[in-house]
């Protein structure tokens, strides 16, 4: 395959974004992808500023993403843009997407997938018409140590699966950056821009991926606690599930944003019958393995070690030289444009390039959280009274 | 008051036991109890090993708990026994508990309380009857960094409390000391020894006691799941629940002994609306403090911090020296005996020595499983399918 | 050997001292020793009310410990005590400790061992003569991970030993707690009372004992740099060292009591051709693994684990179940104590109950505080400056 | 500032290459560079085929490093080079720097700055000669905890310094990625390629620059010990340091090959009179700080949170997205691109441009390998023999 970059627009991720960065040095990183026009806000002159920030010619800055799709439309085809980058609020990701996918753009899309289950059914039909990529940027399965989890798992060395917790815990909505005007992440917990889902949106939905991408299973029933301990909030900013899956593993979802003081603590725990792994994002480069010997055994991910294919293939580093965030974010972009790449050369991408979030991962996510909400509301039979 | 030593007696705890030595430690760490005699296994020739063992004459070993009961009764009044230790399988608790009260002495009495929760009302009827004191063994809940953890959520640290995790996790039943001939945790798994609770009443009581020792909030109401992972088990190995508080708080607990590799994992966190705690008993003599200040905070344990009046009656060891176990069981007993030795000299304990679990924790352990057992059940209602 | 309890007597560790209450519950803990009599205090009314509230006979508490020593003789030999635990500051250790010997009686002392090396020889000798039994509480070489290390070193497993890093912080001199009137701790930092040694003396000796324990090898030669950082001390509250053993292994010491905010921090890391170890005293339970597989592994001590028959000896709890500082410290009394029993019963204690530090290692401790004084002295020559 | 992308060369880097990949990435991750020509490799076939890799034109990959500067020179102003990175192995760092520097190139050099000091001083002269910029890739002093740590002792929060250690321990030299022909690490122990200082120059000099950056103060005097332990080794895998600060303090810096099970482990600790800090790079995003309140203080780095102004800076994620060696390294790439786009367009860059390690930096890592290698020779009254 030769190698060369793709041309990527964006929609949102402008001056101020709290996402926008991440995405665009994600993007970079590799040097697979250079940005070449974006639509960077719904305000037009911050979608300018931004641009000029970001070392764009000005003609190639635009004031609505309408706009951008039609103009680079008109572009010949070796100067416009070929992929859309949208990290616009939930409610705006829809039209972009669509629109983009008209015009044979492959999507990277953030989380969650739309704002409703419907929409999400609707995306995922335009895709398949399509047949154009789309990732969406469940960032926490793209670490190198979940990598390894998940083909550990998948190769049986836990055996038998019996028992899984995930967790997700912000403080944000009780911190001095929770409710506040001017506060940018604020559409968040609308349920106009945000959806009905609030803090399972946010964040159970990145618990949720997790938890099926490391163990390969699906969710076929769950039980729901769905809870809104901030004022004045309209929607839940905390969750908990007891969750059934279908090669008989039993889970337990934990997910709040009212956690006082945490960061954004994600660990997952799985047990089979002949071990267990445990992986915990504040220290995302170690696997911790359980049960396999007498002693508790730690794996530092690098890209010198044992490790299975897939976890070297999205492992940057020697051992020892720590990998973050943007790294697993960026593992997603760079697999994506691989794989687009070797489409457009005619060649089949390896399991290695297609290994990221597609759009029927963002689809069970949104069905995540219209289960969750099902299960919320069918609170009569669920509790059992205290037995004196 | 007066110090000596309280004369004790113990029912269990012999050679090859599991708990006995830790009681035994335990309860001679502060000098205020030393062991006078002892019936320490249903073999009678074991007792008496056992006996030789711990350095007791001969005829203060006993068959048989009744004959002990019974012979201790001749001795005079200042060489017999004053309390007894109870560490026998869940079955056998009640009898000589009872025989204990009815002979005028106080009880320490091995978690959970009793057999069946019938049984739990009816030794709390009799404790109350006979007035006499009853320690039961919670004893996660006598560290101190717990202490400190409950006396600052006492005074309103945490503000209003919102959400509680608690969580027990050991492997034990999925590894080599799992279910084999002659392990002698065996009665655990055994429901005519153990009870129908298996681990929910082994573990699950604990993180029970710890959450609600720790918050000052009572359960008022749960939604539950037990399960049965390991091969022809007849009791739970498994559960989980969401929990309502009557202070409004929600929790969530999860029990296992199915986590491979895992020893003995506690671990309590709760958030409140100005700030949360997080604490592990593998790093017990640390609490750690969330969203106090921009920082999180890890309070050190040690007699010489400045930590809450009731943290800092149960350390004995500077700030830097670890606190263990064994010095967690000491607090319980050594409460229990100064409290006894106050009441024998007419005197009023004081809240520090009053604090240890009482046969009032013991009966709400039994309700928790009773409790759990019955919403566990109730498995129509609770479960919503996938919506795709 | 008949199971039966010693009679100590102690010298020193009164109400307000800092480490007699851990010795009191050290010797308690396992059951094997009794406190019969003591001389608590150098201020008789002190020494009174300790042992008071020890639960002591008056009879028994002694204003001086010549006094004790000359009336405990005048017992009957099942009376009277059997050993003696001195706990006193460094200058009231050899007085004592000789006139004990001279009794017959088998000693237990605080480290370091004297005031001077002087002094060292002549108990030493005293000790040799006397052929009675002496134990000096080097607690943190008798934790039960602390003698895995060993015995896996002992063993060959690390091969053939290379580097060594121990190191011991402590803040207390730069603390709150610090140089203040009323402190109990004062004498340690006054050369009359605790000898030229300073922190060195005090907690560079434990490093010291802990290094040659854990290691099977002794200090050939050393190059040593001692600091007084704290205003107006006249000894030494900070040093370090290049340390050469007589394996082969280069080592290099820290210690330091002006670590501001660190509490008792110790931490040995040995490095072998085959493998390596790393034990902190913060997490007492684990012992690190390094580079015998290519993963990480942790062991964590618990009786119920393959440990060494020596870790096993000295493990009291199963895994998950922590021990701390009090423990280890009783783990040196017991089998000081058996080790006694066997001997008045003509019996040959086992290798299991003689390890204990004993008067040698009690030496040592004083020969390195001599030659880390005499090394630090040689400033000429030791210093390169810098190369521009 | 007008943004645009710098034109990048690369000399070494090529495929197998160890730190290529992390220059190139780090180059990369902030769009302000791209990558336009290289030699990539001495083996000019490596070379080529690693340029087509990186998507390079053929004839902007380059047999040898003299035709790179050659060629590019013929190129139009707004078409060549403007600055070059220098990857290779440190006997190749100064024919090409110099010859940059001679082109009006400013350089990316990684450390140590060259092969002696005899050479470090050459090139020193010439960036001081041109007026150029020059960037030494110490990355662990761009992380941004560690400028946080600069921070805070700068504006004198830890009061007056006292003690620092400094660490650095790794253990590829005792394992299976050791020496063994076919290594591409293997120049570092080479004496040819890599210099006579070894381990000091590779992992030590990374230490004493962190101990520098961090303090703000200079090393004066040193008394060292370095070792070679691995078998027929040239250069010393292993060095001890005492070193003495211009500002009084005095530092203890370890560093190693032969820690086996090691990956990266590096930590500083500063402590003054006010408190003290603690850095560990297998948790970068982490600073504790000691002895400010009674507890210990965690500060997460995140963006949102309440740094300084040059921690956040150097911070692009939200607190609880872990950042990493890429980012650290980038921020060295960033700051010195933003430094010479301001200077290009005639614009004083800011202090937080400037903010990278230069020439002087380097410098003084050569001095301090010259230093330690004079004070290890001086053996003869370093050692004083253990006193009996």
């Amino acid at each position: 395959m030769k190698e060369r970059k793709l041309r990527m627009g964006m929609v949102g991720g402008g001056i101020g974004s709290f996402i926008g960065p991440i995405h665009r040095q994600a993007a970079m990183l590799d040097n697979h992808i250079e940005l070449v026009c974006g639509c960077f806000s719904s305000h037009p002159e911050v979608s300018r500023r931004s641009g000029a920030t970001y070392g764009l010619p000005e003609n190639r800055v635009y004031d609505t993403y309408e706009e951008m799709f039609r103009q680079e439309m008109q572009l010949p085809a070796d100067q416009r843009m070929e992929i859309v980058s949208i990290v616009t609020p939930n409610k705006y990701h829809i039209q972009p997407a669509l629109m983009a996918l008209d015009c044979g753009m492959h999507v990277v899309l953030d989380k969650p997938l739309t704002l409703t289950l419907e929409e999400a059914r609707q995306l995922t039909r335009k895709v398949e018409e399509t047949g154009l990529q789309m990732a969406v940027t469940y960032t926490y399965s793209a670490y190198p140590a979940v990598k390894e989890a998940r083909a550990r798992i998948a190769r049986g060395e836990l055996g038998k699966l019996r028992r899984l917790y995930v967790e997700y815990t912000q403080g944000w909505l009780s911190q001095r950056i929770g409710v506040q005007a001017g506060n940018l992440s604020l559409w968040r917990i609308d349920p106009e821009l945000g959806g009905t889902g609030g803090g399972i949106a946010d964040i159970g939905t990145h618990a949720f991926h997790l938890a099926e991408h490391v163990t390969g299973q699906c969710v076929t029933e769950l039980c729901s606690e769905m809870s809104k301990f901030s004022p004045n909030i309209q929607v839940p900013d905390d969750g908990t599930a007891f969750l059934h899956f279908d090669g008989g593993m039993k889970g337990c979802l934990t997910a709040t944003q009212i956690a006082k003081g945490d960061n954004n603590y994600i660990r997952i725990r799985v047990y089979g019958d002949k071990g267990g792994i445990d992986w915990l994002q504040p220290d995302p480069n170690k696997l911790i393995l359980k049960g396999f010997n007498e002693h508790e055994q730690v794996i530092c991910i690098g890209n010198d070690t044992n490790l299975s294919e897939i976890a070297l293939w999205n492992t940057r580093t020697p051992g020892g030289h720590p990998e973050g965030y943007i790294e697993a974010f960026a593992n997603i972009y760079r697999n994506f444009a691989l794989t687009v790449l070797a489409l457009q050369q005619g060649e089949t991408p390896s399991p290695l390039m297609l290994d990221f979030p597609t759009v029927y991962d963002g689809l069970r996510g949104m069905q995540f959280i219209e289960t969750m909400e099902a299960s919320n509301l069918n609170t009569a039979a669920k509790w059992t009274k205290w037995i004196e």
